[in-house]
């Protein structure tokens, strides 16, 4: 029987638990968001923590409340730490989230990314285009942006979730997330959130943080969605311009509240 | 004969063909700047990607618009996807661009940079230090600060220019662009765009995008020296103090257009 | 017989001897920081350079004024150039800060920072979790968070100053600067300080610049954790929220005086 569609209580409901016990995110991420990952994940209260060394990621990844993968910036020495950290993850019970990062016209990273979906990801985070690429369909992808629209990669992101047994947000100007069975839509957002580099990244480590603390992996995605997105329409009330939108974007992070949510959600 | 010096209407043309169709740059570039670089690129209207896997690089070489390679925090891991990119992007006829940040005082780099002014850089920036370091005559540089002025540095960038068969655009309180022959000045700028990280290597990689859209590798390089110097004189009249300023200037770069270039451009 | 406990003139005097001459700081730092970091320092008024090549690391310790050895990242490629640099800028004279992020619950780590201890850092800055954790007593460290007061790590403290030689900075809600004997306390700060990832990394490179010019490592030390708090107070009068208070933090940072000095230090 397909799960209910969350609530927008659900929603301030894992705002609320994140606050209250900040989940501690291990971030393997890439090194052009490192900065603003850590800062957006600080901003909405959890706790950032990159820590990349083999041995060491291997051991963090089990005391971690959750755990990010993006291969963003996939180099020869940032494929040890994920193939270690991953497997510890899923042995100490610890939810991951995988961000296949211009998966699909780059060969290493699309080998590795396919590799885990079979470790069953809780949450996987992508384009439309990422997306298509990890289910082994064809996509318009180049490079980090998407070719295709998010409602292109609904069915690709159902033959993902049979394959990873968890649920995938599919981002866009409209962001989709599903199970399998029920797909559920946020409508929140704003262009400015695309022209500042590292907001969709950063939005996989707020997946993760939400994962650590929300009553199911669906409720976690939808919950970043509309926190992302949400963020983003607040801060492009008060900034105009990429630069000063990005500060504007992590103070909104800071700003969100239950007033914010009821006000602003647009689930459907 | 002489290439005929740029005129502001040609560095505008730039700037609307990037906008009309974002360039693709692929920037293997130093972990200090990688967001910064990447948020001036989206913010002037181009397309960053840091693709850094050896393997990968030299595959998305060939399909971004433009590559950068800037040695400013050079690994030992990140010598090979300098050395697979640079062929690549060349066999694609691929314009690519070299910022030597720091050659002179550190031999590996030094040794590297050499190596690559025979592979044809569209253009190269750097400092004066630098371009006399890598011409192979003495400078007076420590670190990225420059000890030399632009000056001083127009005979080396000459030498440059017949080894490299392309463009030297040296940057200071004044910049110079030359091809060999015509000598173009650049008189915009501001002294706080020295007191932000990564200014000069994100201008880098606007010489990138710039070279992917514009009619000539002298026009390209004035162009980026222009969009940079007067996004800075922008941001100066916005924010007097460094944090600030850094937020301006991508702000600045976002909103410059034609009639702000037509009153600010200061060539000659 | 006990240094005395530096006053605030001592602590004007170091800001006025580095922005005099500015101080070039070598930072081998983790991924998550650099930038800020770099701009930290720059706003402060000294110059950073990252160069992180295992040979040219080598050689830039010898030549720059002051060394940071930060291991918040630290991964396979980050060890040798540690390894290499930090006896050269022993060799050199050049003093050299250990920030042993996370040190405790990681074991890599952990190991190699144990062994820099011999090398005799000019001053060893963490929080209270990584001091013990670093002296090899018991502590609640998780991640970057430090589960222990900065009280609880004073034994520690000197304890750590009897191995390496030099100073220990505490930092918490109130710092401590000690060199065994004297201990000095530093009760400017702000908690949004916390919220914003990397002031304490940058902190450690404001040590380290502080350490080049000051008197005495006691000195350099406590001036650092001066600095630090006060433009974090300054900072929160103009911003509330984490985004901005970064931007705020670095601006208050070039904004530091005599005058703002004198009237905000709260030492004992």
């Amino acid at each position: 029987m397909p799960q209910p569609t969350p609530t927008t209580a659900e929603l301030i409901d894992v705002l609320q638990r994140l606050r209250a016990h900040p989940p501690l995110v291990h971030c393997l991420t890439n090194g052009v968001v490192k900065n603003f990952t850590a800062n957006a994940l600080l901003a909405l209260g959890a706790a950032p923590a990159m820590v990349e060394h083999p041995q060491e990621a291997e051991a963090f990844a089990a005391m971690a409340d959750a755990l990010l993968v993006n291969v963003g910036t996939l180099g020869e020495a940032e494929e040890a730490p994920i193939r270690r950290a991953v497997p510890s993850a899923v042995t100490a019970k610890k939810p991951w989230v995988l961000d296949p990062v211009a998966v699909g016209p780059l060969a290493v990273r699309t080998a590795l990314a396919r590799d885990l979906v079979a470790q069953r990801p809780a949450i996987i985070r992508g384009n439309a285009s990422e997306i298509i690429a990890l289910a082994g369909m064809q996509g318009k992808g180049r490079g980090v942006d998407s070719g295709d629209p998010a409602e292109a990669a609904l069915d690709a992101a159902k033959a993902l979730t049979a394959q990873s047994g968890g649920v995938v947000l599919v981002t866009g100007p409209v962001d989709y997330a599903t199970d399998g069975q029920t797909v559920c839509a946020c409508h929140n957002g704003h262009p400015l959130l695309t022209r500042v580099t590292g907001v969709g990244c950063a939005q996989g480590a707020i997946v993760a943080a939400c994962t650590a603390v929300a009553e199911s992996p669906l409720v976690a995605a939808l919950a970043a969605a509309v926190f992302v997105g949400v963020a983003g329409e607040v801060a492009a009330e008060r900034a105009q311009r990429p630069g000063s939108f990005q500060i504007a974007f992590l103070d909104a992070l800071d700003a969100l509240d239950a007033d914010t949510l009821n006000a602003r959600t647009r689930l459907g």
